[in-house]
């Protein structure tokens, strides 16, 4: 049985006392209207709190057992999923960070943030259909028409229906270059021929319709990327009333038998089998993997929110059969390992949660902030993403198997439930951009595009934090190792960017340790300055224990945790030639 | 499908041109009139490696879909799990390292560690079969009376009949204090009545007899660790031609549902339901649990090979996709982010092998050595097996999972095998003492028991290879990466050795950080080793390009790898206060 209850008094404290939500939003011409505050961070957060721990987190171990399964052309979902699907639709969440224009919440995009995070710890199989359908909706309302959006958004937004994305084929996975799906110009549509894989949430029978966002090529269309055209392709044709009607010729070919997610109905989906799909084109021809790319950050901030989903929900039950199971006469939670295990957890829960939340706020800086400030807003998001979807999604699978460990043998029993929050999780650091390809993104694309130069205004943004924690007799330890920690990205960075310059393939080669260098270093920023605000609160007199354990999470975190930045800093500070080195004929 | 092939060059060359086990163990009593030496290292890795991949390998993926199951006190195993274990059995590869003189083969342990390397990499859950038969063996050969080691020892080490090891209960795992198995003697047995869990083969009609070894507490036994003794409690009751007779009162109830190794039979088996289990006293009365400790050193070292064995299949496996899988138009392997998953599988897979092959030497020459050495290469042996044990199944759940990361969305999918690694593996850092339980014993008791004198001698060895490398410029760099690494474990050391005398709960806490340190350096030290004498053939002419393939790992290792020990020095060198300084009553 799940028992999970999302951890409100953590959410509360970052979104209105660390990040002070309605100082740094409220003002913001789309929130103006909406009371900004710790009024409407509590009346949200309880409200999501109460759906993910008493309809879904009872879910996740039922669809586990009872997978999504594709017959004949449709899916049957696992039992409860459509139900829940309704509430969740009923409690306006599935369009909360939507633009208000076409019926979404307008909220911004911190708050759908922290739902999307419960969601995520209480069956990460079921919130990728919100997931999913976010995006599809993005993808409308950032390249659509305004008939298009007007048609499609309502329905997104309310629920009535929910989207998907199709880019993955067989031969096109990270490299959509090569993909085959044709669409031919036909009247005032087109008709897309093709077969997409990996498709998440590709067919079910829960709601009304189904609108598929998919990529495909053009007759004429360049080879490789820049011939690639996004299509809108809906299960059902909107009549004139745009409700749905005719079935289009788009169906479901199978469902994956998957290590984890089994909820998820990840499908083959078959495109024009019967003489050709009804689809849309979305923005321009041959402009579709652009069109892709302006999602990508709410999608990547998504998936790392998976990693911290995954990773809360192992927590808490970890720590409950901790404190249950006893083992030389006292509950296993005093044993020094079990207690380390669980700190770690909590820690990096902590701080990816400072690190997410906080980012999510420089979104919604870089869309609706003051406007000779989002181009600085914009590329700290730019920077900020990979390291989140990268480092967070890393994090998840090592604390889920952390999980696993404090549980025992009873972590390796399926029954217990402790190894499904592994399975799942294993999937977040492969999709939307493997985690390789995420440390690629940062290094080649964001370090290269501007030479470091907003890796370094943030850096020094770290050392002034630093700075201020060292004034502090209470934070002396956390501000010191804070400082040597940027100090040491400072020496990871420069080497980076000359290596760029000199050996490109160096520099990717050491990716994947700069990404995880990154994140242990940013983490730790958001989360000390989380205990800065806690030791404010002590000092003015306060004797509440959570502003206490705030402190000792941080000084844990530099203890424990914050030296793993060296190992990747020195390898950074390496010869790095030994991968070269290394003959591609000796890998046979 | 999987194509598991041993890596028979990589263990020829570590036999025999790096340990030099005829030199090593050529002239040792029991093995003088053998021949060890390249050419029967030859004969045997060829014939195991023949029915490792050829019989074994191809189970792996069947059993993974066809669970051991039990049903009316009967266990039905995966099909043709029975045939390979007949095959197993006329190998006489049960016995292979047992004593020759009731029936073993009497070889190294040095061979039996290569041989139980490729059961594990071609099917882990298999490979358990033998595996507790030979624990079963070792405990009858050490504590049994002549009656019944000849009464037993035959049949074992023929693979005729299979061995157990019943240890944990519902309220006894890592502390076996609790346990309530009770034995009552009646005339020149004991009647023993309780339930048992986790029972790894615990019952299966592929063999004529299973010969369980059961802890269990006398009507008078004291309280706690020191009442408890150890059973033989037959499946079938020997008759006095020594063959299987009356069905003895031990069934198995259920098997668990498991993460992986789906082959394995894990059963709760029950005693005594009708009447009483006849048993056998092995050893003395109450002195079960030093019976058991004497095996533990063997059956740690197995499951730290079951971490690398699971490594190399991963990694085979992953390789062989990286060859084909084209994207970007290029096989995957030309990315630089994914050949450094795959060198780092490939390095830590060859480390984790110098490692466990040098330490299994160890523990022939503790066993078999000069009697004035003895004492000292036991005393490395039992500072060694907790690091093997603990790192290379830390390290075998990290390379299964990166097999799973190269084959980006198709290793999320069951039916392509990866997946099953990481699955199968994720038991071995739980049972036969978990991964923190290591951490303490090497900590408290190995690091305690002479304040450190084993482990700076040892380290000491490090320090003399790194020099002798330093004195090659084509080794240099991993002379002095070695000689660094191993002023930071000094530095470990002596620091954990203070902290036990003065805060051993803070020592406690560090453990874990301090078994990964060990085995990143002594991972290295054998490691190199391996490539100093790749470097005298390639000086002495050599152009075979599989000695220049060593010396670059090496150089890879050294890179890349190897400065993971600044992590976990700089942990273990911290304040390390933070853990304690956590009230308990904040983890609610």
């Amino acid at each position: 049985m799940d028992n999970y209850r999302a951890p409100l008094d953590d959410m509360r404290f970052l979104i209105d006392e660390v990040l002070d939500a309605g100082a740094a939003l409220g003002g913001l011409a789309p929130f103006a209207e909406l009371g900004v505050g710790p009024d409407l961070t509590g009346a949200l957060l309880e409200e999501g709190a109460r759906f993910a721990g008493d309809v879904l987190a009872p879910l996740r171990r039922v669809a586990d057992a009872h997978p999504a399964t594709c017959e004949d052309g449709r899916v049957t979902l696992t039992p409860g999923y459509a139900e829940a699907l309704t509430q969740l639709a009923a409690g306006g969440w599935f369009g909360i960070a939507a633009s208000a224009e076409h019926g979404g919440q307008g909220l911004p995009e911190l708050y759908g943030t922290a739902a999307c995070e419960m969601w995520n710890s209480a069956d990460m199989a079921f919130a990728l259909a919100p997931f999913l359908s976010s995006g599809a909706a993005l993808a409308i309302e950032t390249h659509g028409t305004e008939e298009q959006k007007a048609l499609y958004l309502p329905k997104l937004h309310s629920g009535e229906w929910t989207g998907t994305m199709n880019l993955t084929e067989g031969g096109a996975g990270s490299d959509l270059g090569p993909l085959k799906t044709r669409a031919v110009p036909n009247g005032d549509h087109y008709l897309v021929t093709g077969q997409k894989i990996y498709i998440t949430w590709g067919d079910h029978d829960a709601v009304d319709n189904i609108v598929h966002l998919v990529l495909a090529r053009l007759p004429d269309a360049p080879a490789g990327s820049k011939g690639i055209s996004l299509f809108i392709v809906p299960k059902f044709l909107p009549d004139a009333d745009g409700n749905p009607g005719e079935r289009n010729d788009v169906y479901p070919v199978s469902t994956e038998h998957k290590l984890g997610i089994h909820g998820s109905p990840t499908c083959v989906m078959a495109y024009g089998d019967n003489g050709g799909a009804v689809g849309y084109l979305v923005g321009e021809e041959n402009r579709g993997l652009a069109c892709m790319f302006t999602m990508m950050n709410e999608a990547r901030l998504k998936v790392g929110l998976q990693g911290l989903g995954a990773a809360e929900g192992a927590y808490q039950k970890a720590l409950a059969y901790a404190h249950e199971r006893v083992q030389g006469g006292v509950p296993i939670i005093r044993h020094a390992d079990v207690k380390r295990m669980l700190l770690t957890m909590r820690a990096f829960n902590e701080a990816m949660r400072a690190l997410a939340y906080s980012e999510a706020i420089t979104m919604d800086l870089a869309r609706h902030g003051e406007e000779s400030d989002r181009a600085a807003q914009q590329a700290r998001i730019d920077l900020m993403i990979p390291v989140i979807k990268g480092w967070m999604t890393e994090l998840g699978e090592e604390i889920a198997s952390l999980g696993v460990q404090v549980h025992g043998g009873m972590g390796y029993v399926e029954e217990t439930g402790a190894a499904q929050y592994l399975r799942d999780v294993r999937i977040t650091s492969i999709y939307e951009g493997t985690n390789g390809i995420q440390a690629a993104d940062l290094v080649s694309r964001k370090l290269g595009r501007d030479g470091g130069d907003t890796m370094r205004a943030l850096t020094e943004s770290v050392r002034e934090t630093a700075r201020a924690l060292s004034g502090d007799p209470a934070l002396r330890l956390i501000g010191g190792a804070l400082a040597a920690a940027a100090a040491h990205q400072e020496t990871s960075t420069e080497r980076l960017v000359a290596l760029l310059a000199e050996r490109p393939d160096a520099a990717r080669a050491l990716a994947f340790d700069y990404m995880m260098q990154t994140g242990y270093l940013f983490g730790a920023w958001h989360l000390f300055r989380g205990a800065a605000v806690a030791q404010d609160r002590l000092a003015a007199g306060s004797d509440n224990p959570f502003y206490a354990q705030k402190v000792a999470t941080a000084n844990f975190y530099a203890e424990a945790l914050l030296p793993r930045t060296r190992a990747h800093g020195a390898i950074i500070a390496g010869e790095a030639s030994a991968l070269e080195a290394f003959a591609e004929e000796w890998l046979a």
